[in-house]
């Protein structure tokens, strides 16, 4: 029996597109005079996002400690939702790295976005003695560690005038933000309004086998450029993988398939009488006691599943297809009820 | 009209005896061969505290800088009380300069100590895919974001506990340390233990010009001795102000006297119609929705106080008598009601 | 006319074998658990170093920071020859993010390489005032910055013993340790014993489009591997570039005659009069009054070089067959010669 | 018999004059409005440095580290002298806790000073590859590594117009600024012609028991007070030890004398046959195969200096007579001398 893999949808394999366009790319060495394939994938992603220039990483975490450095200096305080990814994932990169001292903002788990009254209120001075500036927000659309959970155009709108009135600065972890645009059928544009800088990534999902960018003015990315060569990513012939990335663009078609198997999982579950927080897109996150348990006695039954805070996740992508979400939700049946 | 100044207890002149003290003092060179009063006071506060070795330090936040940098490493989370001067006063060092990434717990304003069981909670590793790593409790004693609130021995064991079975460091902030011994009526030492890492200050309430010290391990003291050193801590006949300090550990005595005139204070103010939060120490905090607004107004009528958060603080301490509360009460009863 | 482009052995593109690998490279999640072919990688690369283990990064900038960050902590010093890539163009993050004080070792500028009595007066400590340890020394071979100059097998034995006398960890960045065993004729591992880490690069000279690996103890590739997520190096399906690199180690035959393209160059342009530094390996250098103007004469005439220090630099590779090398010293006929 | 101390000028004991200055010193909580001492010090010094501003560290090395940490970002190269007090005793905090990547300049060790062409070639760019910045020339006056050396007003302009041509600020550590001043029969304020910030010491030579200033403009110095804050150096009552500062001040005219006895000091060992170098100002330095070895002997004929690089270092200050010195020669006569 084959394991049918929702641990993440960063286990994707390339497409036989992404395979021929890395095989036939035109490439140039980006750290000398550019690579022509990336630097088209960098104006498509600028364009997609509506700002004015965007720059290839390696990796997501490198994008945001990118924008993070930028924005952040010694004695500053920024915000980020609770269990936001540069929070919680990315090895305090924001405080040892980018010199930040964070604020984690409460919300309800299954909402993962917090008010902007919650802004207004810590961005609020403290006495002058405290001397200490908070500086930045960062928001994460869709909210991974709420699920992936979408915060709406709206909604998006409210918390960057918030952060605007108190004199923040916003960058926006994008990472799922394709998964957001299409669960909200607009653009992505629609969902970077006002932000100051924005990463994406071309893996999560999107299928492509690696590769993010982080956007937004053009000064901003000369500065990004910089710093991605400090941070060790300013690679050569970048282009093999940036031709897969620009295939996964294409692919962004597929997430409402995704989405839709998503919902049907979390259907199929909560039929089995498990305790599922209905998913916005494409992850689904089942509380529970014992996550490393319920982990271990999916794994057996043929699932793979992460442990994720005080419970399991499951996530949905381009390689699990409808058959796949029959089979896991049989195999579950067979799995005990986690409590 | 002479203006009462309640800011903080900082505020102090240095009495005739540690004038006196300061203008006889024995002397070396610190930073070659040790100062014979320096060594003295490290010597007997090392004592008090019940641990084997303290150091000087020119103020508290170096103290605590030291012991951070001590315990954390890129990449460590660690956890402290909402609130915590550490987090909110001390310009992100815990962040920027000894790499971590702070997470701040929870508990109600007037208690000001997170419970047990949120240590446990916080502490808990996520999936391995996370890499961040808990390493270390960082307490406060009196916690002044709580206005001077005392966390009692058994309390003070369960937190050290909770830590410890999660495998983590603890240190104290205990810059107030004597203020809680004295509402306690405990020696010191019953409030350190089991910590690895203490500071406390010899300026606030107990009226020296400066200096704190950071103590713990023979082995952590000698360790500090080089971090010291880094930040530029190091000075040399540091004996002057070394003696100020002896004589600041003696007046212990009267901090019992200002821990009633803050209570007093307290009852007068709520006499007065002023939500006052009931002090356990010396420090009154009074929410209102516009603290510089109350500040000013106070200043006006010859009372000094500070913003504080979402309210107003007051400091008793060694420069203020009966008398002076007494005006403090009278001149309060012409200010505007806080809402 | 094409222009022949001598700025670096990095310009190379993939050669067929390489894009047909990529497309066909078997893949896996490397953040979660690993990628087959990356594996594969890491074990042949640990296995021609002579070392436990080994770990691909997107770039050689980020091998050696790892390295760097590993070996060095605050208030520790580091040696390294004037002008090695750690010092020169790697963005200062061995002081700014591996915390160390470097230290510059003189060496005849042809030569490139200290010799072991600078190593140990430069390790002596200073008085015990100073507080300052020497740690590391980093050593490059073959050294760019002095030309591609070899170190042999005895004197790289001579200088790792003068760093161990002195107690100081060794670092070797290899980013072209290939051309040196090439140029030697000795297997890599001849010129890795006694160190602790070591650095390679697959793009200089070898042709992938992007990758290096950093290696040693398989301890330190454990530790290795955080601070690779740290830094924002992890990827995903990193096999589609690790394929490419496993090529690239088969095209190592090829180095000798890139080596024997260089001498030839040597020779033309000091046939025509110009002050060439005879090569050892694949790099030209010529020193130059005015290097900027020297590179413009050269593109003007159809043939890229970089200024580099107080000279220009050419650097045979790949892309450049004997054909091109007849067509760079015609083209060179035309240009004043160097002052 | 009573060892004679000239480790340092540091161990000076403070004068009944600055006792007494001590005890009746009228102070403030500096950390909130101010103390009068200490403002009165920094106005004073600001006045005798020609520049608009300064302010009071607990220490010359974080006098230093402030202004570094203001001149320097990540990726940014400064040019410093070899052995500087900045590269050598400071514990790398120019690089892990400012950023900078140093670069020595070579220099005469009798000298003590880079040539302004050292400067310009140091600062001259690299290839646009390498994309480090250099960004700041620090000096040195007098410069303890190399003896207490004086770089005289027309070469001090020529290193700063170098530095200003090439684009640099320049810092001065002037911890013996005094002691040039002195020497030179000039106001200290013509040493500092041109910098951007300069920093002095109160307690080499000078006397006061601790204590140092940074200075600059007044944007400088805002920024100075919050990074004095971050790095642990704010105190309260401060004023009891600046009262001892402006007593020092006052005593700069014995310098000279210091001066004079050093004089004699070399000459005497001289003629003992030691291989003095001749000393500009207070310090005295020995070469020496075996300096520990030499500073055993001399404590155990009672007389105190310390291992310094490659010799033994003899500094005279306050507390040291002319009957001292005959006493030292005298005790010197029954040491080897130094091979």
């Amino acid at each position: 029996m084959r394991s049918i893999d929702l641990r993440s949808d960063t286990v994707t394999r390339p497409s036989p597109a992404m395979r021929e366009a890395m095989a036939t790319a035109d490439v140039g060495d980006d750290v000398l005079d550019g690579d022509p394939t990336l630097a088209a994938l960098q104006d498509r992603v600028a364009d997609l996002l509506g700002v004015e220039a965007a720059l290839w990483t390696p990796t997501g975490c490198m994008a945001n400690t990118i924008a993070l450095m930028h924005h952040l200096t010694r004695g500053d305080r920024f915000l980020a939702p609770a269990s936001a990814h540069v929070l919680e994932a990315e090895l305090g990169t924001s405080a040892w790295l980018a010199g930040g001292l964070p604020v984690a903002l409460e919300h309800d788990a299954g909402a993962g976005r917090p008010t902007p009254a919650a802004v207004t209120a810590a961005a609020a001075p403290a006495g002058p003695y405290f001397a200490l500036r908070t500086t930045l927000l960062c928001l994460e659309n869709t909210h991974n560690g709420a699920g992936g959970s979408v915060t709406p155009v709206a909604e998006h709108r409210a918390l960057v005038g918030a952060a605007r009135d108190a004199g923040l600065a916003v960058h926006l972890d994008g990472a799922r933000l394709w998964h957001a645009a299409a669960a909200l059928d607009v653009p992505p544009s629609a969902l970077t309004e006002g932000v100051d800088t924005v990463s994406v990534c071309l893996s999560k999902g999107l299928g492509a086998p690696m590769g993010s960018l982080v956007a937004g003015s053009a000064a901003f990315v000369d500065e990004a450029w910089r710093l991605r060569k400090m941070l060790g990513g300013g690679v050569r012939q970048g282009g093999v993988v940036g031709a897969a990335g620009l295939v996964a663009l294409d692919q962004r078609d597929g997430l409402a398939a995704d989405h839709a198997r998503a919902a049907r999982l979390a259907d199929g579950l909560t039929a089995l009488g498990w305790p599922v927080i209905a998913p916005d897109t494409n992850i689904v996150l089942v509380p529970a006691g014992d996550p490393a348990g319920v982990v271990a006695a999916l794994a057996a039954a043929g699932v793979r599943a992460v442990p994720f805070g005080p419970g399991v996740r499951f996530v949905t992508h381009r390689d699990v297809g409808d058959d796949d979400i029959d089979a896991v939700l049989e195999r579950a049946a067979s799995v005990d009820v986690p409590a």
